[in-house]
C-alpha cells in the first residue's frame, strides 16, 4: 500500500508518519511505500517502506497530479496554515487550506483511469460559529466566523461531493483542541491550552490570558492520529453522504486543566501558571465552540482520551520521555 | 450608479434587466450605467441609462478585472448553470457556479483601491440535503446532495467570509422553486411545476410525472426580481454576520396547484394535464426541502406572493399579456 501524508512536516503530519511507519501497516495492508510532502521538507523516517520526500505547494500548477502521479490509495490530507495564520493573511489562508485541496480533488479526478484513492481530511470544529447551543450536535449548522473556519467549511462540501460523485472515498474529521501541543506556540489563538500545561512541566512558566471557567474540548496528538488511522478504515457505506465528522474530545474547563496539572505534577509546577488577562484572546476564545455531542464518530469507532489527566500523561509519555519535571 | 448583472441572458437576469431599466433606479440612486454580461449575449435594453453588454466566461483568465474594471456598485450574481446540468456535466457545473464567483471575489479585492461594491448572489434551496424536518428554519444545516448544491453552498460561505473581511457588502438568497417558468423547459428537473400551468394555459398538453400530493415552494420571477433588489437596499448592519437568507415562498401541493388553475382558468385548461409518472423524477423531487420558515427574510422585509393564484395571476399579467388560453 501506497500511502500519501500532506503537511508531513507539520506536528500532526509528523505523528502520523512515525505512528505509520512503527506500525508498517493501515488495516491490515502492509505499507510499502511512504510519500512526505510540505512546503518544507519534511523528514524521512527510517523505515522498510520505500519513502519519498517532495517539499511542494499543493497549490502551484502541476504539483497535485504530481503527487498523485504515483496513484497513492490512501492519502491523509492534513497541509494547511492555522486559524490565526488564516485570519492574518488571507492570500496565504485560501491558497493553503483551500487551493490545496482544490488542485488535490482535481487531480485525482484528472486522472481519468479509475483511480479511487481514499482522502482524509483534517476539518476543524471552527466550521462551527455562535451563537451556539451548549452542547453542539452533528447537526448543528457551519457558520464559520473566521476564515479559516470558511477555508475548512468549503473543502467539507467539496469532498462530501467528490464522494458522492464517486471520484474518491473519504472522510473529513473536525478536530478539536490538540492539547498538548509539543515545541514552541504557533500562531494559533488557541496555543495558552497546551502552553498552561507544557511549560510548567518543562520548568518554565507560562501566561494563562483567560478565565479559568473557559470551557474547551480538547484531544491529544495521539489521539489526534488515532482518529486519522481510524477514518482511513471506515467505506462510503458506513459514513453514508454525511462524511464530515465532528471528532469526540475531553470538553473541561481551565481550572479543570489546571487541577489534572496538579495531580499529576504538584503544587510546584501548576504554580508556574500566570494569569495575565488579555481581552483580545478572551474575545477570540469566547467566539468558539465549547462542547460537542460527537455522537456520529463515536458511534463509528472514533475514540479520544476520557479525562484531561490522560491527555496531560500521553504528553509526558509522548513529547517528555516521561519525565515531570 | 453603476449596476452590473451576471448572467443577464438567463430568465431572472432578463426579468431584472427589464425592472432596473423601468425603475430608473435602485433604492432612491439614479441607475446610469448599466453592464449586462453573460456567455451568450444578453439583449441591449432601450433606456436612458450608458449599457454595456459583455459576451463572456467570468471564469475564463481576466474576465473577472474586466468587468469590475469599470467599478460597478451593485453587482447582481446570478450567472450559473441549473441543478440538472450541474449534476450531468461535473466541470461546466464547478467552473460556472463556483469558478465565475470565486474570479468575481478575486477581481473585487484585487483592486486594490477601496472598492468596495454590493454583491447579491442567487443561491438556491439546493444548499439543503435529507433527511428534513416538515419545516426547515434559518438555522438547519446545509448538507447538499447534488454538486448544484454543493456549489451554492460553497459561495454562500465565501461571500460571508468576503463580507466579514469587508471586501465587499452582500447577501446571498436562496431561492425556492421559481414558477412560472416562461418559455422552454430547462434542464432542471423541477420544470414540471411550472410547464404544468404554463402549458395548458398556452393550449398545450402538459405532463406530471409525480404524485398530485407532492409538496414544494414557490414564488414568481416577478418576486425573485423583487428579492434580488430588496437585498440590494440591505446594508451589513441589517444582515449581520449571517448574510445568506432562505426567501419566502408559497408552500403548496401539486393537487393545489392544479385547483388555482382551474379556479383561475377553468376544467378544460387544468384537464390538459396528463399524468405519466417517472420514477427517476419523482425520486429526485422527493430528495428535495418542500417548507421553510423565512422567518430572517420575512423580518428583513423580503416578500413573495401569498398564494399560488396569485403566482399564476403573474404569469398571466407578465408572459401572457393577460390573456387565458
Amino acid at each position: 500500500m501506497h500511502v500519501l501524508i500532506t503537511g508531513a512536516a507539520g506536528m500532526i503530519g509528523r505523528r502520523l508518519t512515525e505512528r505509520l511507519t512503527r506500525d508498517g501497516a493501515l488495516h491490515g495492508a502492509a505499507i510499502d511505500r511512504l510519500t512526505l510532502t510540505d512546503v518544507v521538507a519534511a523528514a524521512a523516517p527510517s523505515t522498510a517502506a520505500r519513502v519519498g520526500v517532495a517539499t511542494c505547494d499543493l497549490a502551484a500548477p502541476g504539483a497535485a497530479a504530481r503527487i498523485v502521479a504515483d496513484r497513492p490509495d490512501v492519502i491523509f490530507h492534513v497541509a494547511g496554515v492555522v486559524s490565526g495564520e488564516a485570519e492574518l493573511d488571507f492570500d496565504k489562508g485560501y491558497r493553503s487550506n483551500l487551493d490545496g485541496l482544490l488542485a488535490l480533488l482535481q487531480a485525482i479526478r484528472s486522472t481519468g483511469d479509475g483511480y479511487h484513492p481514499r482522502l482524509v481530511f483534517t476539518s476543524s470544529c471552527a466550521v462551527y460559529g455562535g451563537p451556539y447551543p451548549d452542547v453542539i450536535g452533528d447537526h448543528f449548522h457551519l457558520t464559520p466566523l473566521t476564515s479559516y473556519g470558511t477555508q475548512k467549511a468549503v473543502c467539507e462540501l467539496l469532498l462530501a461531493d467528490h464522494v458522492r460523485r464517486g471520484i474518491l472515498d473519504g472522510a473529513g474529521l473536525r478536530l478539536p483542541a490538540i492539547t498538548v501541543r509539543p515545541g514552541a506556540a504557533n500562531k494559533a489563538a488557541s496555543g495558552f491550552f497546551s502552553s498552561i500545561i507544557r511549560e510548567p512541566l518543562a520548568g518554565r512558566e507560562a501566561v494563562l490570558p483567560v478565565d479559568d471557567g473557559v470551557l474547551h474540548t480538547h484531544a491529544s496528538p495521539r489521539a489526534a492520529v488515532g482518529f486519522l488511522i481510524h477514518a482511513a478504515g471506515l467505506s462510503r457505506h458506513d459514513l453514508g453522504d454525511r462524511v464530515n465528522l465532528t471528532m469526540p474530545g475531553v470538553c473541561c474547563t481551565v481550572a479543570e486543566q489546571i487541577a489534572a496539572l496538579r495531580r499529576i505534577a504538584g503544587d510546584k509546577v501548576s504554580a508556574r501558571i500566570r494569569r495575565e488577562p488579555d481581552a483580545m484572546v478572551m474575545r477570540i476564545v469566547d467566539g468558539w465552540p465549547h462542547r460537542f455531542d460527537a455522537a456520529r464518530a463515536l458511534g463509528l469507532g472514533f475514540a479520544a482520551e476520557r479525562s484531561f489527566d490522560e491527555i496531560i500523561r500521553i504528553h509526558i509519555d509522548d513529547d517528555r520521555g516521561g519525565s515531570v519535571g
